[in-house]
């Protein structure tokens, strides 16, 4: 048994409270052992958390991970045209290798700001696979389908891909990686599709993931086909499940709200992504107060442009009041919560808390700066002023993914030259 | 004459274009000398910016800089009572020590932000003068005034320090700070004390600074009582010139921007504190069309909860979409633009350029960053995704105020020291 100690640090505590104390973790169950004093005695190894908050590492709900490549391609565009005309026809350039390179910068830029697991919706997913498990990260992988504008071979064929990449991966990389059947969305997926792919998800005992009620286009379509607000159609379609969750959430009104309160089905809202694109503003005090399980989630680093979780809780507090016109609404304790356990919840993990048993996944914050002085109250920090660089290390199943900012996983150097000629290659084919 | 040269780096030009350039400066005059290539052997010293953005420092319009005291110290409530049961009392027991400590403790926050002028609201303003000159800093500073709930004496000395302190410290710190005249708000000073002092104000020869238009509630009085929109109340009463600036601007209608136009007085816009405060959201993309000089600012760290410019960049970029309802509203070259030369522009100052005969005012940024790879647009990354700690060097008035993250004009460790006994003794104080 090896085992790693976190000494010396403040420890952010599942009720929020923050207390001293060492953390003993055993590296082979990749389980927190023990939070208590003087532990260090007990471990084979030691991360020094001096002057620093130990936190749940960060679990971000929806991601397109490989999206970094496109970071800064195209910004300043409605969602539409700016899928149309620029994001999908790069999409459809991108080889495996391209989607490696760009899955790799991505984790590195979720390991250095304090990221441990993710839930991923893209294409290549084995290729993603690989590079989390280089990586060490933690994560939900899914194929993400589109039937519209196929032909019916073709979007059997994508369904296909997303049911046998979600049986095949699942369990991976020592069970760090599980995974998700992933149609799109309600409206670039064939109600056909659904009725005969979902069944199958569900034998294979894989969650469904799905964007959802992102924009009033999204919305508009199924009301006046179906005659049902689109979560409606969801339930109906056997999408709306206690372990499906649904990305962004936006457009969703109070009798969606009280749906997805009784089916336990978790929502990733994803502040920064619903105001760059300007789709609007989540009722997110709405959905707590109703009782949804509500995460976090940086969607693509192409319309954020960066993947830190702690840009999005900051987000998610400040839109949080916005939408619901108070600013006492989702107040630091929700997001932070929302950050670790909410996010973990939604997309059926058990990391996202400190205590023992629970899985090793955290990170060490660096207290020693200006933007986090005077030291009031270490939640607040946390929502409002804690930002990437501040995060020294980074623990995901008891491994050490990041020591004092160094990536020990990946190299950082060579992954960041790799995706700058991936990104050059590519802006090259586009045109 | 002593030469600076900034060698190696892509540097921000006016027109918002990045061509690789060395920057020589001439350290005696405080400004820039030349921008061109092969420029390091002119040069006494060097900073090296290889790999590096080097752009106009950031200017922070409108700030409580000493309120880092106060960071995190209460969140989550509306306006009125966070400052009523929490803002003003703790403010109450602040002497001019720990204003100083606060002020210090902003400062360096500031300087490692990459930021390097401010213009500033607040009292014990001599001492922040102290700490602005030691720092290195340019900054507009001003006393602000209330006079609501103040008998007629106390509420004309409030008014009198405000234009005395104007009046003495404009030019101090060799012509690195300036000062303006700062009534707190439309709505807390009364209007014979705007009568009787703003005309001595411009016989000063200061601009008139004050909060305007903030929150539904700070309109409504005023239409009440006036008959008028509040910045027609200002304009009557000699508050809307070329030199002044408001901060906040949030609730104004057509014929407010108009005005603001039509007057050259510029907007400071604090996209987090409006946020964070639920106070709304500013028509930003209708005042750039109208042509008002629109600038951004942190406000006070208790209602933000850092003091980074970029935060607030990337924040008025996603604000001003979601209130224009248009993803291509406020695009990264605004917010860049509204970043640097808006903001200068707005509180009176020739900084916020990158040319020759311009302040040699500005901030270098490693882009050797996960998250500033690839480099598709450097624009949007300074928009979108660079932070705080990715600022390596930053250059105020000539001066190299922090090489290599080591800020060299203030004592970080220290000032950090003074910062958290100064809020330990001040929470004491206020119980």
């Amino acid at each position: 048994m090896t085992m790693l100690a976190i000494t010396g640090g403040r420890v952010l505590r599942p009720d929020l409270t923050v207390t001293s104390a060492d953390v003993l973790i055993d590296q082979d169950a990749g389980e927190i052992r023990e939070i208590g004093t003087d532990l260090a005695g007990a471990a084979d190894e030691t991360l020094e958390a001096a002057e620093s908050l130990v936190t749940p590492g960060f679990v971000n709900g929806h991601c397109h991970v490989a999206m970094t490549l496109l970071r800064g391609y195209a910004d300043d565009k409605p969602l539409e045209a700016w899928l149309q005309e620029d994001i999908w026809p790069a999409e459809g350039e991108l080889t495996a290798a391209d989607v490696r390179a760009g899955a790799e910068l991505g984790l590195v830029e979720l390991i250095k700001s304090g990221t441990t697991a993710f839930a991923d919706m893209y294409f290549h997913v084995p290729d993603v696979a690989v590079a989390v498990e280089e990586a060490g990260l933690r994560a939900r992988l899914g194929h993400g389908i589109v039937t519209v504008g196929k032909d019916g071979e073709a979007a059997r064929e994508d369904a296909t891909t997303s049911l046998e990449i979600a049986r095949e991966y699942d369990g991976a990389a020592d069970g760090r990686i599980s995974t998700a059947f992933m149609p799109h969305s309600l409206t670039t997926v064939g109600s056909e599709y659904l009725a005969e792919f979902v069944p199958e998800a569900r034998e294979a005992g894989v969650p469904v993931h799905y964007h959802a009620n992102e924009t009033v286009d999204e919305v508009a379509p199924i009301v006046d086909e179906h005659g049902q607000r689109p979560l409606e159609y969801a339930a109906e379609h056997g999408l709306l499940e206690p372990e499906d969750f649904v990305a962004h959430g936006v457009h969703v009104d109070e009798s969606e709200i009280d749906l997805l309160a009784a089916a336990g089905t978790g929502v990733i809202h994803c502040p920064a992504s619903n105001m760059k694109l300007a789709s609007g503003m989540a009722p997110v005090e709405r959905m707590l107060e109703a009782g949804v399980t509500v995460g976090l989630g940086t969607d693509g680093a192409a319309s954020n442009n960066d993947l830190s979780m702690l840009d999005e809780a900051r987000d998610a507090a400040m839109l949080g009041k916005l939408a619901a016109d108070d600013a006492s609404a989702v107040p630091a304790e929700a997001v932070v919560d929302m950050l670790t356990r909410g996010s973990a919840d939604a997309i059926g993990l058990e990391s996202g808390r400190l205590e023992a048993g629970a899985p090793a996944d955290l990170a060490v914050i660096d207290l020693e700066q200006p933007h986090l002085t005077p030291r009031h109250d270490l939640v607040s920090h946390l929502a409002y002023a804690a930002a990437a660089a501040d995060v020294r290390h980074t623990v995901c199943d008891g491994q050490v993914l990041m020591r004092d900012r160094e990536v020990l996983t990946l190299d950082e150097a060579g992954v960041r030259e790799r995706a700058v000629e991936t990104a050059a290659s590519l802006s090259a084919r586009v045109e």
